[in-house]
């Protein structure tokens, strides 16, 4: 990114759908830089969010909130587009969107969300289903079992555990609890592939063109094996889902294809030319390691509540399946590349924890950071496991807890602060490794999301523990500039997504360089936070402790039901 | 303990030198009740403690404290028993003494400790080694590799660790870094043998009845191998002790023993008749358990920032050697029993970090307690390590920390408050379940100390953990009323020990009783307690974890030097 004045008059417009507002930003296509930005705060629910006070794990949104924050996000970005003088309208040359997920939802046979007919206003089931609901637990337990027994295979990309976070559990949860919803849907589609649908007025949800990145991360789709798991698998679970089946493609879409063209009713509402492409859409993380400037050999770590830690490699390479990846998508981060996916449980939710519930001393991040700086590596005894919303890469456990060791009679909150800090270190270094005992080398280390911006103790000890340079992202809202990199792509402002990141991404001039000696401690500690970590959290010997925080969990759940 | 219309005119005087305070009480001999009290806190140092900022773990006492407090403490305790009509300071029959310890003083040839003398007026090591002075920790673990190699015997009655906060431990520390004291001395009394000495008049160390519970627990003295470490033992550590050891008695004596008589000066001093029998010390936890009411298959459970946990049992049985046990010393808590100590190394200390240090919330020790009260065993799905300060039984080791897992992102305060409450019950089974492995048989638990007074969660949680009835002494003052029964022990006021208990201790009428469904929850807890505590504290096999904690503070050590 480099200032304005480098502006050559076209621009393209990135949608970025997060878990509680949509953001929408005009950005430079030449430079990259941010002439626009709108923001709009989902009306419906609890900040955003439907909920049901007793169903804890249940997390829904109102499609409306969706096509009403299109609006209102672009017009917001394009007013402040037009407060620069060389910025027209007419200069937005494509839309590219990314979302979160799986958020999938069910839609009739013109493609509309049941949620929007009034039958089904009020029925929490024919809504969005977000990411982070988890009701289907029970239904992911069933499909991983059943795939491990059938279809092995289909385990293998996406980690070994089918998550009750992806499109078949929330499905087959509904079908079971809520058939009445489930009976009435045509199918179910991705919140990333509702809103290029929109805008380009594809007329079938048959036919439009879903993205890659959801179906292959999130729905066991590849093309290896036939694109979506067949009908055999999904008879097991149940007989009704190969109807379900039959309503999907056989081939999705990265985000170098255009889903189709704005529409005459949407340029109107949107105010933007009529006709301009509209790129097939990818989840906020893999458009967000474009905004960071992805390439073969640089991990894009998005640093946040947790986080994603994602590398693209050549697809014509042998790459083994590996182990323990949320997923391994041909084109879900870019065409003709591997992405692969692997991510932290919670990290920055980690030390929000600590401040917030714990509440240590009333102290907030800044006076915990402040003390926790002054500290050494080692010099406080303590060593953590980050498991505080369970694991997901290497382990894919949502059933291990947190754990802090070390403690003596003067242990300070600075420094169990700075223990959670480095215990969610360790966790990177793993998930790092992991990628290079598969082959896929880290070169070079590109961060972006909140904590990397705000908090340069937290990346000096990631440097440390890491023992690599780690570089900023320059971008501060990578998924937004990833989805306008798309847009841009489509409508051919630049030749290609290697094209569109050298002119359109930077990293900071900072670059946070590990400390030899404090790496030295920190190998140590990291070898210790291994063997632990492989104690609790890998089935081993019979002396193992492997069971010892799924029977806390259990004895919980019997308890607290 | 009944009322004092029960009075029948006779009292003994009971004294008990705490860590900052000594408090001297009145009690009637028929009953136990206590007439009066009088407290007397330490001038000297911070908070009665001689200190030096360059070494942590330095603590030291002024004996001229003690011989201020004496008089002091007497006189408060003494006015106050005048204010009942029956009394009359004619109609004190006897006085006991308890201590803290081991709490060693260099004393010259006519018995006056070194630090009375106004060349060492100013010299730390002159004065006396509080039990908690740990300067002797590189001494103390000299002699445990020295007794391991020639004199196993040795170390088989203390836990298998000679402890830093032992007699030789600072004896040698002290010839080894302040020569010139050692060299002034001509020997070493426990400072529970200095105040009978002084209030009977001994005209000469060589010859005062030292108490075999200081040298039984502390000196690793034992009738069976002679009384002292022998010479040669001795020699091998520094050729210097074998001059010491040449000025320790043969024989020593339990608190059934008269010391001697009140000399003329101190019944002036005091105001109580001369002649009086004055009993030989104890120290503060073994007549603290008398004064709870111990007898065989009784465990007392001293429950204050740490813990002392007594049993005795008959010294013509056959027993084995308890391993992990502080101490296995004939007589130390009553004439013809073994007293069998073990302890925890913080108790009330971990929950006072939790609020003191970490301070979560600000929540007090009340507020924290009224929301863990309202959690059911097992709901947090937290488990902890009460290693805070080390384990003291089973396992005497310094170098263990705390440990707590199963913490998620909602994890409260109370929570942990409560599972730091728990883990310190587990710690108690495993000492309970210890007795009982080596046939000593736990079927009565008397709880006394500032926790089982202060805290009925806890003691619930504890019964519940234990699995056992737990009683609460009538006294909150065991150690000054187990002096006091030495005192009428000696002075014939009861027969025996076991007459004096039975007349002059009770327990409330309280009882905590343990919740069947409660045990069962913990029964399955502490199963992952012992296997997490093996794990980390027992060395096994070569996957075990023994290594993680000590490694922590191996690197803290180096990087804080």
């Amino acid at each position: 990114m480099t200032d304005s004045t480098a502006e050559t008059g076209r621009y393209a417009l990135g949608l970025d759908y997060g878990t509680q507002s949509v953001r929408a930003i005009v950005v430079d296509v030449a430079t990259g830089t941010e002439i626009g930005t709108g923001v709009f705060e989902y009306p419906s629910g609890k900040n955003g969010i439907l909920v049901d006070p007793d169903r804890p794990h249940l997390a829904r949104q109102n499609p409306a909130d969706y096509l009403e924050g299109l609006e209102k996000s672009t017009a917001r970005a394009l007013a402040e587009a037009e407060t620069h003088d060389a910025f027209s309208r007419e200069q937005v040359i494509g839309i590219g969107v990314d979302t979160t997920g799986s958020t999938p939802m069910p839609v009739d046979k013109e493609g509309t969300p049941l949620a929007l007919h009034d039958a089904f206003s009020d029925e929490l089931s024919a809504h969005v289903w977000l990411w982070k609901d988890h009701t289907g637990h029970a239904e992911a337990e069933e499909i991983t079992e059943t795939a491990r027994k059938l279809r092995p295979e289909y385990l293998a990309k996406c980690g070994g555990t089918y998550s009750s976070e992806w499109y078949w559990s929330k499905i087959l949860h509904c079908l079971r609890t809520a058939p009445q919803t489930y009976e009435a849907a045509h199918t179910w589609i991705e919140h990333i592939d509702w809103i290029p649908a929109v805008l380009t007025g594809t007329d079938h949800p048959d036919t439009l063109k879903r993205s890659v990145c959801a179906a292959g991360h999130k729905a066991m789709y590849n093309e290896e094996w036939g694109g979506y798991p067949d009908a055999e698998f999904l008879a097991e679970l149940d007989e009704r889902l190969v109807e379900l089946r039959e309503t999907l493609p056989e081939e999705t879409y990265d985000a170098s294809e255009a889903a189709g063209t704005l529409t005459e009713e949407w340029s109107e509402r949107l105010g933007l030319p009529t006709g301009i492409p509209v790129a097939v859409g990818a989840f906020d993380a893999h458009l967000g390691a474009v905004g960071a400037g992805i390439e073969t050999n640089t991990l894009v770590k998005i640093i946040g509540t947790s986080t994603c830690d994602l590398m693209i490699t050549p697809i014509e390479r042998d790459l083994a399946d590996i182990p323990g990846l949320c997923g391994i998508v041909p084109g879900s981060v870019m065409p003709e590349h591997y992405g692969l996916e692997a991510g932290q449980s919670a990290v920055g939710d980690i030390f929000d924890w600590f401040v917030r519930v714990v509440k240590p001393d009333g102290m907030s991040h800044d006076e915990l950071t402040e003390g926790a700086k002054e500290l050494a590596p080692g010099e406080s005894g303590l060593l953590g496991l980050d498991w505080h919303n369970g694991n997901r890469t290497v382990l894919v456990d949502q059933r291990l807890t947190g754990m802090l060791m070390g403690m003596t009679l003067h242990t300070t909150p600075a420094e169990i602060y700075r223990a959670l800090v480095e215990s969610t270190a360790f966790g990177a270094r793993v998930i790092m490794e992991r990628y290079e005992e598969y082959g896929v080398e880290v070169e070079r280390i590109v961060n972006c999301g909140g904590i990397s911006d705000k908090n340069p103790m937290v990346m000096q000890i990631y440097a440390d523990v890491l023992g690599r340079p780690l570089r900023i992202s320059s971008s501060s809202q990578t998924p937004a500039l990833g989805a306008a990199i798309s847009g841009t792509v489509v409508a051919g402002g630049h030749p290609d997504f290697d094209a569109a990141i050298d002119a359109m991404t930077s990293t900071k001039d900072v670059v946070f360089e590990p400390d030899p000696a404090h790496r030295k401690i920190y190998d140590r500690l990291y070898d210790l936070y291994r063997r632990v970590h492989d104690a609790f959290g890998v089935k081993g010997t019979e002396d193992d402790l492997y069971d010892v925080m799924k029977t806390l969990l259990d004895i919980r759940d019997k308890v607290r039901s």
